[in-house]
């Protein structure tokens, strides 16, 4: 469940204030990555997530078939950030009347890969037309212990699952170079080939891929206090995180991780790292005593410590020499 | 789950090619108006809805707070057709950047009308920007007893729950004004009040009641051998119980019933009944030997006989002096 831009936080306020009853076995409601649902001892999550053409995607720039894993793998990542398995989606589609069979069946192909990587089953969904292209992916799942955002305290320590930015950088040169011979170059490159600076970054936007492994993990071993998949940008994340949690933080600016690529393409590379969005790696929190446990799971997973929680409500960024600065919490440039 | 359109049908297939592993507790999957899933001796039901700005409603004509509660009504009318209790709801809603803040909150109290008249909670949802508003819904329930598509016979007698072709003329007489006032007429009256013909019909479009109680009272009683909701038309929705259980039918024009609103403002009501679609009734199917029990249920239910299972494919409308002509499937015209 992704909410990025700030003026929707106060639409998810109203929203909240409207539907505030709880029980009958829901757990969790607005307000996490996906629903927490109590049905027989057994805790099951759901999460919804929209993509409409022209706001997250262009159709002329991202290849059906990846869109069609993207599309799963964006809901694939909030139950990566419970802890969870996914289940079961549901594909609500609707297309426009003059689209081509071929883009369909490619984008439902991708649709598939991504859920047989994952061993999730299509239970359903819905057809309709609309002038352009919508996609709203429905993902059930279980979790034995969710991960929540509101289980994070002062003192504990913030780490992300891998670079940040590279999604963001991969849109923006996209949009620098028009229909833009990067996406076609992404798309043709095989997986496995080193695609160079544009193809990396490019592919990271097109083709994110859902933590589901170190979430898992995380939970298994009640190492992450709290836990969200970064989708609108890690300063609008970890304000989530803090809210929720009712803390503050501060984010040591040398620390966020950048990929060589990122820092290649982009002076500004630390910018789309804090705001650019889309990187769907997790952030969570550590209590001090578990780093000794957490660092034996770095050797399986590339985890980056990034900040700490502290006490207040501040978010701050600490630049070279020590200098605070409030991290400004901006949302993601859609394409609209 | 509606899918209206018949090319869609096709689309239908291949996904059913593409996605055809079952297991791991989907018992039932695409095809029927929700999927099934055996969780712990529970079984539950998914089913989601889209509805789509200028497809499936017009901003101007429909009122938002009767749009909030046709968006969650036409998926518990799915949960219905399964015999169903509904339980938790997602709501996805992309909105244009410029709407406005009053539109939301009437759409979002529409929504929570209709979800606390039939004890559904929100769990949680997905909010985006697109030019067009468009609303995907999500609903959990659960079944003991889930009625599908699949389970009719020959000779089995198919009812339906209320009468067909209201929605379809109220959607007509909303085309023929234009901006209607029909719309603003109906928008304003109270709901016990007399709304008058057009009224009626066009509050039949606007605000479809889902059928939950007697859905369940089929279920738990095992009166129905088959079940579908009637978003489609009846000829369309008849022919997916056919198609499924691998049955002809006969459908008897003069028992098609018509309200008087509709027989009054269109000499065509009966092609609206048999064609029309977005009546949300349940249509559904009975074994001979149950009728006796089916008709106490009649005293709380308006319940009509419309025709009868018969052996082989074709689906066949006895007209007056019993002439029979194949019944025509015609999809449900939308906006565009």
């Amino acid at each position: 469940m992704r909410s990025a831009r700030l003026d929707e936080e106060r639409l998810i306020a109203a929203l909240r204030e409207l539907f505030r009853r709880r029980g009958s076995g829901l757990e969790e409601g607005i307000g996490d990555d996906a629903a927490v649902i109590g049905i027989r001892g057994e805790r099951l999550l759901l999460t919804k997530d929209l993509l409409v053409e022209g706001v997250d995607f262009r159709r002329a720039w991202q290849p059906p078939r990846l869109l069609g894993r993207k599309s799963l793998n964006v809901n694939l990542s909030d139950i990566a950030a419970m802890g969870g398995r996914p289940l079961y989606a549901l594909l609500g589609l609707a297309l426009p009347k003059k689209i081509e069979k071929r883009w369909v069946l490619e984008f439902l192909r991708g649709f598939r890969s991504a859920a047989e990587e994952h061993g999730v089953l299509l239970a359903g969904g819905d057809l309709s037309r609309a002038p352009r292209v919508m996609i709203s992916v429905t993902v059930m799942g279980r979790a034995e212990r969710p991960v929540l955002r509101r289980g994070a305290a002062p003192g504990d320590f913030l780490f992300v699952s891998g670079t940040l930015g590279d999604a963001a950088g991969g849109l923006r040169l996209l949009g620098r170079r028009g229909v833009p011979a990067a996406a076609r170059r992404a798309r043709g490159l095989p997986r496995r080939k080193s695609p160079g600076t544009a193809g990396r970054l490019v592919r990271a936007f097109f083709d994110p891929r859902p933590r589901l492994d170190l979430g898992r993990e995380l939970a298994r071993r009640r190492l992450a206090s709290a836990m969200i998949d970064l989708s609108d940008g890690l300063s609008v994340d970890l304000s989530r995180i803090c809210r929720a949690s009712g803390a503050g933080a501060e984010i040591w600016a040398d620390c966020i991780p950048l990929s060589d690529a990122l820092k290649a393409a982009f002076p500004s590379a630390l910018d789309l790292a804090l705001h650019g969005g889309e990187d769907f790696e997790l952030l969570f929190s550590v209590r001090p005593s578990r780093l000794e446990e957490l660092r034996r799971l770095g050797r399986r997973f590339p985890l980056h410590p990034v900040g700490r929680l502290v006490r207040g409500r501040d978010v701050v960024l600490l630049g070279r020499g020590g200098r605070r600065t409030p991290l400004p919490v901006r949302g993601w440039d859609h394409f609209q």
